[in-house]
């Protein structure tokens, strides 16, 4: 049976980056040797490093005087190295989620922390405007898609102060301004490549500016200095994320992905509205994720939330269980998830609207 | 050309653990799935890192009160969490080279540091012996293998202050008595896995004597109450580092390694004795690392290194070129090398005696 995956991330990957990946794993570059064995400083790695970093910047269409960064850790370690190479005395953040908020954790560590805005109060379904960022914030930070809650700042906001942003499950899904970042980061188990490895956007001239001594290691100038290759990089994320990026370049780039991700995410909320079986958590339109589409049974018919669950994976549905703290379906509709899967996901959303 | 990876790390690895990845890149666990793209958190990665978890333990007999994690970073970050998790005023090293160097710089910014003794006046071709480590440090620091030196502390000192070792480059080359550390770790890609992870064996009632305020990441406690899934793991080295532990039980476990690697390292190193062109270029015959075996060309043949390199390379010899810090060759022989590559480059420097 065909297996549609909407898993949160680790999530589907091209299978491009697969198929690649694997044969790399038995004989990488025709060295005759594995990708998993043979030395990152070996000029065959070396050029799948260079690659990658060059690709990356071309996709996003990064401008000068921003590096791009592939570090081993996970975007949580992010959560401290943003306000160890940013924050001074403050720092200014927007509570979205879950991993907004382990960020904001993390920042107390370092200094003065403002919590500008927050939708806790209503579990996060929604997207906070209209806050003010004190004028002496070191940065902002705020994460862009919220992979738990289904939320997504679809925008590249105008703000007063430095923005940092958390892009784990939205990079690549859209053009992005990066000249509106300092930092941009996110790990790479989205749209992008396996587990293991992070990336960092970051503009040269944000770093340098606090007093604290930082380890080498926390150090984004250490990275910078040495192209991310200080210490032994994850090989064999790295090289599947070339192969995404070469993939998503092939496929016409970001525009493309965006054309695709806005049309599988409307297909699917537009069956969720129409379902009378189902609702979607996010109310605002406007803050709902192209990304993650959270929905939960309707009412009336929530008694049948397990049967739901257990009919669509009978039916090749996979990782569409909601996360704990919202409960219900989440379907993660990441730039390698095919229409072909969304349609499926709306055919099985049919099929048990009329058993019922 | 059959090749013989001699790689100092990433390096080379079993079969069993290249074949099998490379299976699970493109079906992991008859999923239907890739490894890349199935959720940490799905029962069958659960196995996989619950099984990894437990052979780690039983391979090297570790006590209880010990705990195993997996971490991205590499070694590299342990050079800082090391200090951040158990320095509060002072700490002890022994400064055996290049790795061991790098641990010093990042203890600097915690606290006091006293190398007790160092190498460096004669290019770490020795093991300093006959030290004394200040009975109120909190720790003392060593890095049992210098992979780029080519010299090993072949036994688990006994010393009067907690002890911590960085393995990276010979973890399961050998028995250790884990109950006289108090931390081991190290980046997997040597003896174990692609990089991408670290391992770090813990004593938990080392832990929670510092006053700092530790950053969640960089807790051990974080990753401890958690088993390594904190944040998303990096899954395909777990994965790999899993094939790894099976094949180890299968050939016998540490104690089979132990005798095969010296059985490797004593062919190789009489041959240097033996063969007038090269000599080792560590000196004490019980200084040399049965892991990483250095040697150079003999004065009168110094002007024929680059001709035996390439020598070499056209017989199927990878990555014997020796660290720029040292010169001339390194032949790393971890588990994985099987004896006839060692006798392969003997015959090499052999037929290269007999040209000249």
């Amino acid at each position: 049976m065909k297996k549609h995956n909407f898993s949160a991330g680790p999530s589907i990957l091209p299978e491009y980056t697969i198929k690649n990946t694997a044969d790399a794993i038995l004989n990488f570059a025709g060295t005759g040797l594995s990708v998993m064995e043979v030395s990152h400083r070996d000029k065959e790695f070396m050029a799948v490093m260079e690659q990658a970093n060059k690709l990356f910047k071309e996709l996003l269409d990064i401008p000068s005087g921003y590096e791009v960064l592939f570090l081993g850790g996970g975007a949580s370690m992010q959560f401290c190295m943003v306000p160890y190479n940013l924050m001074n005395k403050k720092a200014a953040y927007l509570n979205t989620g879950t991993w907004a908020s382990k960020a904001i954790k993390e920042a107390h560590f370092f200094g003065e922390v403002v919590e500008v805005a927050s939708s806790k109060d209503e579990n996060f379904c929604y997207i906070p405007k209209g806050y003010e960022i004190p004028s002496d914030a070191d940065y902002f930070h705020i994460t862009t898609n919220n992979t738990i809650f289904g939320t997504e700042i679809k925008e590249d906001l105008d703000v007063n102060v430095p923005l940092v942003a958390d892009m784990s499950s939205d990079i690549f899904s859209r053009p992005i301004d990066v000249s509106k970042y300092s930092v941009i980061y996110g790990g790479a188990q989205k749209n992008l490549a396996p587990s293991g490895v992070a990336f960092v956007i970051v503009k040269e001239d944000a770093l340098g500016k606090v007093d604290r001594k930082i380890p080498t290691m926390l150090n984004y100038k250490t990275h910078i200095d040495n192209e991310s290759m200080f210490n032994t990089p994850p090989v064999v994320p790295i090289f599947s994320a070339l192969q995404t990026l070469i993939w998503l370049k092939e496929q016409g780039g970001v525009k493309e992905m965006e054309k695709r991700n806005i049309a599988k995410a409307d297909m699917l909320y537009s069956e969720i509205e129409r379902n009378k079986m189902f609702k979607a958590t996010v109310k605002n339109i406007e803050d709902r994720s192209v990304m993650n589409i959270c929905f939960v049974m309707n009412d009336e018919y929530k008694d049948l939330e397990l049967e739901f669950r257990e009919f669509a994976i009978s039916k090749g549905m996979v990782g569409i269980k909601g996360h704990r703290s919202v409960g219900g379906f989440r379907a993660s509709c990441y730039n390698a998830l095919p229409v072909e899967s969304v349609k499926a996901l709306i055919d099985v959303m049919q099929e048990f609207e009329k058993k019922h």
